[in-house]
């Protein structure tokens, strides 16, 4: 349970000193109801914490987070679908203006895509039938003789712009980014050297910010 | 675009502070990798941070935000299962110890479920297929003329023992509660009074911590 | 000048996220005026940050830091008393509750007395002059054959009893610590593991906090 | 002593979080020793807390807080000059590259100055005796019929510049910003909006950073 004790620890701390200094703010934003600046959909891993990463406050950003910040296709059936789900609610009735999905270094759900362990097999598994989604990306990416990190990167980056197109296919996106409400980023942050890249549609390539 | 801007100065900000204080953790964090003290599962609301409010550091939690922090029952087939992949890949891959269900107030897909308007219609709404999860949640949480604010806490609570149940459909979790590497755990934040409340299976209530 | 534009890059980070948190606090510290918890007189030293170290917010620290963490005894002549000043100014316009000395480990004033280097000569020398205040304090806790870290951090904190007494040769302190409206603390931090002691009067030791 | 109580519950709240995220740089300072970037003469205000304002770390900042952020002139006598201590050992030990008159909006000191209060009288007065360094500072500023806040923050920032002039009367500064080794910076922040202003000398006025 010391992991546990820790995290009571850490919330009495957080309660002494952040929610003191935050406490006017979110009971504002308890009143008021949420409008966030942005949409993030960003990984599940303990080392990309995109609120630290942006500097924002409570109220900023709507948050996804997922196995390797992926966006599946648009499937309209009855199943539960939670990242579809969360796109649905952020755009059709919170009104967010942006959509990030933020991509990170050293995924290891791309990893578990690029070793191949998940390919064939493994009906059964949730994250081979998951991961599957940046399928394509690792196609499009390995296309061109790259290995170890190299590939694992141009992997990451390539799923970021899968995402981006499966993102088009959600009839509310597509129509609200038609029409210039919402607007789509492919962030990449490397963890490791504190940088954070954004896809640059014309150079077709992710710069420094 | 000035949302935009405003997290791309919140990103330079991070960088000159918070990224120097952080740095040798995290490039100690990029070598060896990750081991988290505990996978969170909570809402996308923008209002509720789980890193902040639990005051931990980069490594510490391993975090899935999915539309008001449900976890599906375990349906093994080869749709994209977001949540499922993320539990897999935390108990069987990183082998973390805790699964906290985070909920908290003021719920906005759970006052979609309160209020109805996800009920009958709407087969093509990927929140109401989403929200569906917790709707046995309403049903016992509303059995006693509850009504209002007071509802809608006794369903957001329900719904975090509705998600602590559907954790135990997932054979890799069930088997490690057995044994004791795992413990499940049902917490629940009020943003606007900074209380934080963990479920007491004894007392059958929620108690502050 | 490369530190002082790291120094002015942290000033644009804290005004993207810091400022903005408490910026209605500032505002209302503004209009209001200041009413501090305590007054603080704590060294110069870069790593020692009693803001920090006490989780505050602005607004609740009247702050003296000089070399050392020294009080003067009260010497009312028509010289300039930095520190004097700061007393009368926070006890008798501010009514401020609480002054704590807030001493630490590794001082490099304190090693200056306790290396000797200082005792005799240099007359002119400020740092000799500033620091033989706590000439008693370091024979007082050096009469007992200890030596090195030992003998540093029993000077230190026999120089925190020091200043406790030279506060209460200041007429306007004596009287309300008589009447019960201030209170003195000797605080003792230790940077390298971040213990905080507090002296005990009736154990005559500073203990663990 | 709910006061100090609350300071207590903040020491725990930084040991959780802070000390934590500091632990190792504050050992390695333990080790190496401090070599500060900057030395900065603050005021003893509770509303300006100079390493929160300019973003800085454990060991940035080698910080003196008076009353009214005052340097009095270069006085050898045997007496105990705390600025001039701190002065002296800064520069000629700790072989800091730069000081930083760091003034703010609605001191209270210089407010005691310009409402006159302390002129004539009052020679057992300690901040009468302190606050008098700036004394020139009034006449300059106060010399062209301004009013109030005007006239408070004309004094205010002429207060800054007598303060420059001060610290070029000690021999051991002087010396070392004629062959560039050290140099020196006036600022003026105003916690109320958050701006912070340097003293451009070609100007002749403060400019916003």
């Amino acid at each position: 349970m010391s992991e546990i004790n820790s995290l009571i620890k850490g919330y009495h701390a957080y309660h002494t000193i952040d929610y003191r200094r935050d406490e006017a703010l979110l009971q504002s934003l308890a009143k008021k109801g949420q409008s966030p600046k942005a949409m993030v959909i960003s990984c599940c891993d303990s080392r990309v914490e995109p609120s630290s990463i942006l500097g924002t406050l409570p109220g900023d950003l709507f948050m996804v987070r997922n196995v390797a910040n992926l966006v599946p296709p648009c499937a309209a059936d009855d199943r539960h679908h939670g990242t579809s789900a969360a796109l649905e609610y952020a755009i059709t009735q919170l009104h967010i203006p942006h959509i990030i999905i933020m991509g990170h270094a050293m995924c290891g759900g791309i990893k578990a895509l690029v070793d191949g362990i998940l390919d064939d097999s493994n009906d059964s598994s949730f994250i081979a039938n998951w991961i599957k989604i940046a399928k394509d990306a690792k196609e499009e990416a390995g296309c061109c003789d790259k290995e170890g990190e190299e590939l694992q990167r141009a992997v990451e980056q390539a799923s970021i712009l899968n995402s981006l197109e499966n993102l088009m296919t959600f009839p509310f996106i597509q129509e609200r980014v038609a029409d210039g409400r919402v607007q789509l980023h492919g962030w990449y942050f490397d963890f490791s050297t504190g940088e954070l890249f954004s896809y640059d549609k014309e150079k077709g390539a992710f710069i420094n910010l």
